[in-house]
């Protein structure tokens, strides 16, 4: 799947699909938290014009999957509620190196992954006969989405810095990002 | 004009209209933090359904209001650039009182207060001859929008907190936002 190194453990799926009232909570956040990636991105580097324009088009995007998850949370009588954090988002983010212009290449490529993870885990949780049916639909939808976002973080990476530094630097990370998610507690989270 | 104590000082209009990029830019950027500040509150008060529901909606306003101004300011052989900061939006948020439920109050009123002022200036653009009819088109719609935005902050405040105490704050909140714009440079911006 993409540039992931390692698949995602299938323990997290029997208990996203037990608990799948957690999962869309959380990952309403996280779609929450990627419009607010997205607008940050474009605050930071207004300066070009490329990140900018693609920047609304992915806030658009994580703005409606937001809308759609509480909308669907509502039609189930579930609030909201309260973000309870991503520690993988938060390790990733660890690995951002602070100065520019590496920040700027490290913020894209880290955003990338947390998009082809994200990926990942909606084709699993799209095949899962567990799940009732129309959210089998919406998370195949959001797949397919989630994978355009990927390769817009990756190509932006590359219109910004020389591929070769790009595929280098991006190995790293999926390394470490496979490293990440092996340890991951199997929680009913989007990451989790 | 609203709630407003005070009008916007109209030398600010002659200087708007004859450096109308500058504002466009200072305006897709406030466009910008609008929506940023639309996720900032759902964000920090998730556990009300109707605030969340209420600033998704603002959140796809500002967003497509910022989505406009960029491909304006485009169509114009414009960049976005680097945002020069809000010193009226900071004068504001500085009188957010620090402790909750307080917090809570002041912010949805800050907001609305700078919703108000904001329509009070895109009448007034709307209304110059100086600015192309194109522009004039956008900021009467902005206007009518802004106003909404303002109903919405006033609407959501005295949902969670008493009327008269909603009342009585707002009063106090209007007055010092008089005086902030009593002082203002007359910039080319937004609320400059």
């Amino acid at each position: 799947m993409l540039c992931l190194q390692t698949p995602t453990n299938t323990a997290w799926l029997d208990v996203a699909a037990g608990n799948i009232i957690a999962v869309m909570k959380d990952h309403a956040h996280c779609e929450k938290k990627a419009a607010m990636n997205a607008l940050y991105l474009l605050a930071q580097y207004s300066e070009h014009d490329a990140l900018v324009r693609e920047m609304i088009t992915v806030l658009e995007e994580e703005t409606a999957h937001f809308k759609l998850m509480v909308g669907e949370l509502a039609q189930r009588g579930h609030s909201l509620g309260r973000d309870k954090g991503n520690s993988y988002a938060k390790q990733l983010a660890a690995l951002i190196r602070p100065n520019e212009p590496k920040r700027f290449l490290d913020a894209l490529l880290v955003d990338a992954l947390i998009e082809a993870r994200s990926c990942e885990r909606f084709t699993l949780l799209a095949g899962c006969e567990a799940i009732p049916a129309d959210l089998r639909g919406i998370y195949h939808a959001l797949m397919t989405s989630e994978e355009g976002h990927y390769l817009t973080f990756v190509r932006l990476a590359k219109e910004y810095f020389p591929e070769h530094e790009v595929d280098m630097r991006f190995h790293e990370l999926c390394g470490e990002e496979a490293s990440i998610v092996r340890a991951l507690p199997n929680k009913p989270a989007m990451h989790g």
